[in-house]
């Protein structure tokens, strides 16, 4: 049936978009749904996905006057740290309005340390001005500062600025990185080896590059734990069909949540140099830990530690961002990657490459030089740039706790612990009924989400969004609202659950 | 000879990227030149080319303290007026300061009228902060001034802000628009029809996505107008190979310098609407129009003027940027574009596939905020804020006048006047032993702006990186440098023309 009215409008399509004959105009649009790339068409961006639209549309509704069952909406959807009430870290926020405003550095009320950093930034600016366009790799000496961050957070294992590309924001060299990789046609076309549940970014960029998605699945029984032997599974059974060239991970989890352990890294390194794949460390929540005995141990590291027969073979990337962590600064979409054992030739070819959009945003490239390279112990804004850091981190820590205890309570929700990252991923069990009911139009967890929505002004995103298992169904949920709006949030949706639970038996 | 170099190397990569035999790793790259993207390995961008590698390479060479003729490189290859010594316009810096620190709010050094500036764009940023995610399309109260500006650009024309769309720079939404139009394949594929010469983004955007490049040719005997019958030429020679879909038009023109005439303006509207081509109109140099007797006229100005038969169905989008103009804010990647008489359908699609990027750097929304709504008459920022814009485009006028004068006194340099935007693209005549000897190993403009560099210290990019009628030779040389260096620029490459005319003779 869908498959049916696709070839009607394909076939009317056809029809429109003759050229014009003997200068007598053409009826219909030069650019259709029918005629347009067929791969964005294949796009899906959950996280400001139709639930969104809906929700802004409810937040307007509000604004006019109309009643709902609650005052305002609550966009529990993504993890926009600022947008939940989190405040900008000041010290940061100072050297960027000095490089803002220059003149500001005659300002005796801006710390010495932050007038500083502040100088040293515009002093590597064309003009001294964060106007100017930067080298299309980034600005020289911030890649050196992220280069000694890394030697830092990997006890002293050597980073070379040249394998640093500054980014906007993570996403931007992720999406770079994954057309580098993709080529081939029908059964040679590149594979790329995603999670499920995934960050949809992946599916998104690998649908539009037309790229092959091979899906491997995170054991929910086991905190979502990756095991090797399905990363097998997947990669034979997709052999078949595709050229698996890529494997990507997310660590700590999105939307997951969970922190891999230093034996599952070094097994998925084996397993990548064993299958001859490019590794893609998607590692923007490396500070984002919080279960007690969970580490972020970075992909980098653990594959230095296991000797050169590895160090010097292995391809990967590894991305970091300015969105998450402490600061939480997704406006300004900063962010870098390290390739490694990259090929000489393919690296002028990304740097050629990244050169078309000229540079990544110069502002975002010196907040980053602020996240590699924070106050020290021997500064005037150590001390505070400390509290505010840890205050951030303590609450975060304190808000996953306190989801995973409230979700646990209520029957039919089971949530795994948020060992780091900023996203809870619980399962629901949803009642026949309303998986019948929604199938006449939507999935069952976005017709959950929906209602969800309307009821209680909660936004969510379902978890088809980022792919589960067959017949399960959970939600996304961010833990960043203010520890007490949080508990609201939490109560709000167990509530729902109930009444939802009841509404379909 | 090439193709076998190619096929070998083929051969080679096929036999490296072997994928494991039991647990045995390979030998060789996962990614080599060979089997990546191969429409990434098609990309040239002349702009920050081979030629830019080798000027920052004298440069680190002069820092050692490598003799040269010449104490300093300077870079007249791209169109960046920060690093040319332009002075940001102090408004908006404030402005942007009070945005990243709102402490500053309280700071009684700042104008009101910046503090109210501020104040609204941080009113329309969740948490009141530019640290959080904008919408994908860009903030509201952002879309809405742009819309704003375009009605008094265009005599009232309404600007509906649902068609704008910020983006991260004009390149950002080129790419986009172009990635939209593009499917099919082989003789279906997707043509694109771009000016000879060209900013190179086109024809990259073009080879990334595969597509078709169709190129017509400017005159550059008549100033470098479009003449509609070069477009028919073109159009027709590329249905024979292709399906021409798009027009894209640079105006003011880059590198060419060129203005349109309203005349050339609708005929270009004609000939898109009879043969049923999406125009692009790139129009981020619309605030630099310095001959007499040029004007500036949109696209969406003259479409409307037509009459409903043409602002009712042409589709069309325009881009503008906050990277030139008086204000030159490269650093900050804040542009726009709107989109007219586009498919509701596509647009929907167009939002979706900007929203896997999650948003546009929201300190270059801000800043395009205060291009499009500079302050007013009552406003006490005014006076400067109009004398700072006002001298920036005076100096322009002198220089871009300076060049075309200084240029035509050489024998073997034509240069057509600089009636807009940045650039001076010269015709340079090159004597046959000079091709001769550069034929052995590059581009004979190459190879005159590669001796231009080691001689003089100055860097330019060559004619080829934007293509130009065959056997005639240009480079692009940005008019931005103060007066003074201009003049020194100038006349140090009118010497080097006369020695190497003569070393070649």
């Amino acid at each position: 049936n869908h498959e049916q009215q696709q070839r009607a409008r394909a076939g009317r399509a056809e029809t429109m978009s003759q050229p014009a004959v003997n200068g007598v105009s053409c009826v219909g649009k030069v650019l259709t749904l029918d005629n347009m790339n067929p791969n964005v068409r294949k796009v899906e961006y959950a996280v400001r996905g139709p639930i969104v639209q809906r929700a802004m549309q409810i937040e307007r509704e509000l604004k006019q006057g109309v009643k709902k069952p609650f005052t305002e909406v609550i966009k529990a959807n993504i993890g926009d740290a600022h947008a939940m009430g989190q405040k900008p870290i000041t010290f940061f926020r100072q050297v960027l309005a000095l490089c803002s405003y220059p003149e500001l550095l005659e300002d005796n009320n801006f710390p010495e340390d932050a007038k500083k950093r502040a100088q040293r930034i515009l002093d590597s600016c064309g003009g001294h001005s964060i106007g100017a366009y930067s080298t299309s790799q980034g600005i020289e000496c911030v890649r050196q500062d992220v280069a000694r961050y890394i030697e830092r957070r990997d006890g002293g294992i050597p980073s070379n600025p040249d394998n640093i590309y500054l980014s906007t924001g993570a996403s931007d060299a992720i999406v770079t990185i994954l057309k580098l990789l993709t080529c081939g046609e029908g059964h040679t076309r590149t594979g790329v080896m995603i999670p499920i549940p995934q960050y949809p970014l992946y599916s998104a960029t690998v649908a539009d590059q037309g790229a092959v998605q091979i899906s491997y699945y995170l054991d929910e029984d086991r905190c979502w734990s990756l095991d090797v032997q399905e990363l097998r599974r997947a990669l034979d059974a997709a052999k078949q069909h595709c050229n698996p060239r890529v494997l990507c991970i997310i660590n700590p989890g999105n939307p997951t949540g969970q922190v891999q352990s230093r034996q599952c890294i070094e097994d998925v390194i084996r397993f990548a140099k064993e299958e001859h794949l490019f590794l893609m460390a998607d590692e923007v929540y490396q500070d984002n830990v919080y279960a007690e005995g969970s580490k972020f141990h970075s992909f980098k590291k653990v594959l230095f530690d296991m000797g050169p027969e590895y160090s010097s073979t292995v391809e990967m990337a590894s991305f970091h961002s300015t969105s998450k962590c402490y600061m939480g600064e997704c406006g300004f979409r900063g962010g870098y990657m390290e390739v490694i054992n990259m090929d000489p030739e393919v690296k002028a070819q990304l740097t050629k490459l990244v050169s078309v959009r000229l540079c990544p945003p110069v502002p975002g490239q010196a907040l980053l030089d602020l996240v590699v390279n924070p106050p020290q112990p021997d500064e005037p804004s150590y001390t505070s740039f400390m509290k505010e850091r840890t205050d951030v981190l303590a609450a975060l820590a304190e808000k996953a706790r306190l989801t995973e205890e409230i979700f646990n309570t209520v029957p039919g929700i089971t949530c795994n612990p948020v060992q780091g990252a900023m996203y809870t991923f619980p399962r629901i069990t949803l009642p026949q009924k309303a998986i019948i009911k929604a199938k006449e139009g939507q999935e069952p967890d976005m017709f959950y989400c929906m209602r969800l929505l309307e009821e209680k002004g909660i936004c969510l995103v379902p978890g088809s969004g980022f792919g589960q298992k067959e017949g399960t169904f959970h939600f996304r949920m961010t833990i960043l609202p203010p520890t007490d709006k949080l508990k609201i949030v939490l109560e709000r949706i167990c509530e729902f659950h109930q009444w939802f639970t009841q509404e379909f038996s």
